[in-house]
């Protein structure tokens, strides 16, 4: 089994580059499925982090293009490296024949097979209404405990030892006055950087890395023989209809 | 009062040309309130038109720009020219002062003001999931009886004869076997045919259209005298945090 | 266009008499649209204030009779000027070709179109539940951060500098204790005071007036060319059945 | 245990008459605890049968002076005898000893003891979306199967057989197309022609009568020694503030 | 009529013994309808208390058992006698002619018609998310204010004094934090105590006693002539199929 | 990794004995993962097979001993293999560390990632109620568009073919009356069939098996080093408070 992890940002471009694209990957390697070969790759162009919905917005169109060249090398599922799975649909639009897994997806779902009131943990109050909304289309809002903050931009979010301190009073704040039995990370940078096993520990309640848990839903649901559906997400009309053409044809530039 | 209706297409430089812009231009003014200066203008590229999540993303970076270049020219509403509402949340998180109205949100509130339960026709199978998602986040899916389509692709539907009987029928289905008591037209090239005046004739439920819905709710909004919340659309945190940088340097190209 | 204003209380035979219905219709026509003639009317008889479900329900058949004067008299819509919307399907029920507006409808839809999560400020802890309900109803509960009261009787609101400062208080709680982004006042003296002017400054989200939303949403529904769906609000079989009886006749004096 | 029936609308002063009124009383006696003296009573004037919200809401005054006659009598419950539960927040507004029981609010929790989907059968359309309201205000919408109507108006419904046939084929098209598992009838006359037991003969699932189901539960909650939640219910103010006035002197006549 | 209060624990062989057994019997002796004999009975094993899940569902075999054997001795009705409601639904399967009242099912439903947003107060925190999925499983998560605990075991409610002081704190921040305006007791222990007295004199609002809203729905349902729906609680297909098969053979032991 | 396949019904001990446990077996490693051990065990006693609620109840007990078991033995997840999840809180309260995974739980969720519409294909119409429960206690009851049935027993499943084309048939009717996009077999003997993978072919949309999902989710939960929720699911209080004492003591025999 070949999956992919598509950062939908050009992160080997910014001040941590190549490295932490390649750390990263290791990072995948180590929780993959002894015959899941995981592969990494940032999109060419597009937002250097993604704390808004306009950020999310904007990734889209590099990042799918990546999906469908993926699709063609023949990988069986990619990962849409960023929390927000943002243009989860439209990957799934282009698309025929890969499984494109969203990490929120994945961990919001597998949390709530650990517990039944979620609380996730995010890095800016920016990307709240985002995460909320995503929660409601998942249809899972009953479930919802809350969404809290480290009020820490993505790229400052290296600085570990912060970071986690943030994250346990972020998750402290949850448990105690929301209601939250179980966490999930709201970030892909956080979830890179396993603040979870730490975070679980000092809080007492699990708390799902959306990394691992999309490898997991990867892996489980290529082993399940199953593809998106197209009944759900119906090819582009104007693609299906045109002999030949591709998503580059669907932009008048 | 100053609007401007955007078209998140390049609908100039399609087959139906700068004439349809102009058409569309003179139908907005007609149904204007008189101290409602309107005007039309489509992004500079884009999607031809909007027919899957997909185009609805890759919609939002040019029509982002243009509203903040309206915004600037000192418009007051601009009204987000495509029935899914794409990346609305977006263009209120760049804008700060210029009310950006969804045609969508517009129409669906509305009608749910004439009746209590919504049918909303649509153009093809391919943006009926995008739609009801839309519905959801907006928090009336309990308000909403079904969405029927016409199954023709919008560069198809100026043939306004077939256009008209293929959504009489739709109507009618959602009416008779799903409960709808009021209708909406659910893509804006049907809203620009007016198809809803026959209809509503024919099918005895009121049909609002979501253009004139846009244009009362960004009048009655102006009047108000509010602006968007930006607690719940923050600008993107490294447009705050940096000095005179702009969306566009969002994007690493 | 030609709307009416019609309030639910005999107001013109309180204290504040004729001079505030007076006043009110300045205020009206100040945020009407120019094509609007807006006038206001109370009914001969009805409760002083309304403040409770009890007077919400006495107040409904002196205003629906004033409703078909008004539109006998052809005017184009009716705004039901009470934020708990009294008997508004009653009205739509009893009328045929004139809209009526209620100002919590229009009001309610319209914040979220501004925000994603509604706060709204009342006058009395007794009106709470009445309003919670109209939310319900609207089905937008799960939009719904909370109802706060300034608990001053609708009578002694006019002490505007008290009224204001609670008001602030009140808005303050809903923002920080239950996450409102957007605010509305739920009392149309307040609205009338105008309040939200400056409680927008004060607590830095918008604050919709539901006497302007109401203009705005009735405007904007004329201006759309629909009538209430006699689907969902159809004549009262009794009046429909018997040639020329009248809702008079409806009740068994 | 005394309870009182009270009829919304002047049943005595209509064609059936006071023997209708007797025939009703011996029918609650017939039903009651051996305990429960259960005395009937209409009001002076009012609506001849309601069939519409206007109806319900014209009711509610005449129907509260009575409640609070009853109350003062020192009778234990009441019972609101109309379907829709008109004013039912109201009367528990203003009693603040007599429990007041709603038919609808009893038989669709009690139908709910018995299976997990109801259906809803009443008279006629004009009142399909004011019950569908209802339902929603319990908050038990996710359990309505629907509403189905033997479309023919209260003062008719006297031609026994033909109504049962009606009854018969309502309910079975909700149990076939709409999957209910438990009925109730959605009207008091209805009721009274006690078509239920013939129904859950024909039809194999439980119809529960609301008469009955009102007689039942105002019989627990008087044993059970409970009230009316005056936080949820509070008394209008202007009564709770003013020593001596009454709820006549909350209308300016 | 006669009803039989069955308990899913073996009280009788527990400390408290035979005396308690006879002590509940009183108490619902005094609080049923004259015409009612009630009776009581443990099954003959099973959990000591139930306070968890897991002893919810031990109880469900012993507890069916005695269900058939109360409805061929002739009992009209029978009270599953745990706030849990353990097994409700599958007593509803086995038995085709006798009432099953959950107390938990007729407490929730029946403080609903005393207010409309119901507090729970119950005894560990380990039954709180079982009884938040029962709420769920009602329809009516929506009216749930929160549930509290007095964090007591079951067997050491006793300590009458103590049990009320821990109930009225819980109680009181349900009022205050969670908007509770009714109250449920959340135990059938604490309601055996009769609790309910003191506290709704010290809170000011309803507390609705389990033990009797059950007596007061099965007397009512029992009145109406109704039976539980086999559409919604068929027969356990092996039984119908078979001939003389019983519950005793469903279990491969 | 080590997983064990509970068996809640002694399959063993009946008709298809022994072989179809060792089949059963052979169908899990199949498509485990080839780092993932896994066991299949069937309880020494309990129902033969499970097509009532009350049959569901009466597994908990012997399952819930051989989970104990298992998680002594180091199995680090175990699959609770019936599809109305029997128990499953129950199972996880008593275990402390290996993790318990609901095939339910996992398909429904999994599912929800493939399509947003889900279709439940499953043996008998006395299941359907419990499994709407138990998709309503997921809170995803919004994505469910429907149950449908082979109306087969469990024990007569084994006539593949007739199975299959009652499958088909279910399958159709969801998707074409009731929008299903996407299925899930709602039944472990259908699972081990594999109907799936004919299914989906002849109907064009995904289906997920629900062996299959609850394996990966099981592998994936487990390489995210979590386990459930004390929180959510605490251990029962006697044996927390009671040093040595087991389940087995909770139950007075």
């Amino acid at each position: 089994m070949r999956t992919i992890y598509i950062l939908p940002g050009p992160l080997s471009r910014t001040a941590k580059g190549t490295p932490e694209v390649e750390r990263r990957g290791l990072f995948l390697r180590d929780f993959a499925a002894p015959d899941n070969e995981v592969d990494i790759r940032d999109v060419p162009y597009g937002p250097a982090s993604i704390e808004s919905a306009y950020e999310e917005y904007i990734s889209v169109a590099p990042t799918a293009a990546l999906m469908l060249e993926a699709e063609e090398e023949g990988y069986d599922a990619a990962i849409l490296g960023c929390f927000g799975d943002p243009g989860l649909d439209a990957m799934r639009e282009v698309c025929t024949r890969m499984l494109v897994v969203g990490p929120a997806e994945a961990s919001c779902y597998g949390s709530l097979m650990l517990g039944d009131h979620l609380g996730i943990i995010t890095v800016t109050s920016s990307v709240v209404r985002p995460i909320r909304d995503l929660v409601g289309r998942l249809g899972i809002a009953s479930k919802l405990a809350g969404i809290a903050v480290v009020e820490t931009p993505v790229l400052e979010l290296y600085d570990r030892e912060r970071s986690l301190e943030r994250a346990v009073a972020a998750g402290q704040g949850l448990i105690e006055h929301h209601g939250a039995n179980v966490l999930t990370l709201g970030c892909m940078t956080m979830a890179f950087l396993d603040l979870g096993v730490e975070l679980q520990e000092r809080l007492g309640v699990p708390v799902l890395n959306p990394v691992r848990a999309a490898l997991g839903t990867a892996e489980g649901l290529v082993r399940s023989g199953v593809h998106h559906s197209k009944l759900a997400y119906p090819r582009p009309p104007k693609l299906a209809a045109t002999d030949g053409s591709t998503i580059a044809d669907l932009l008048l530039t």
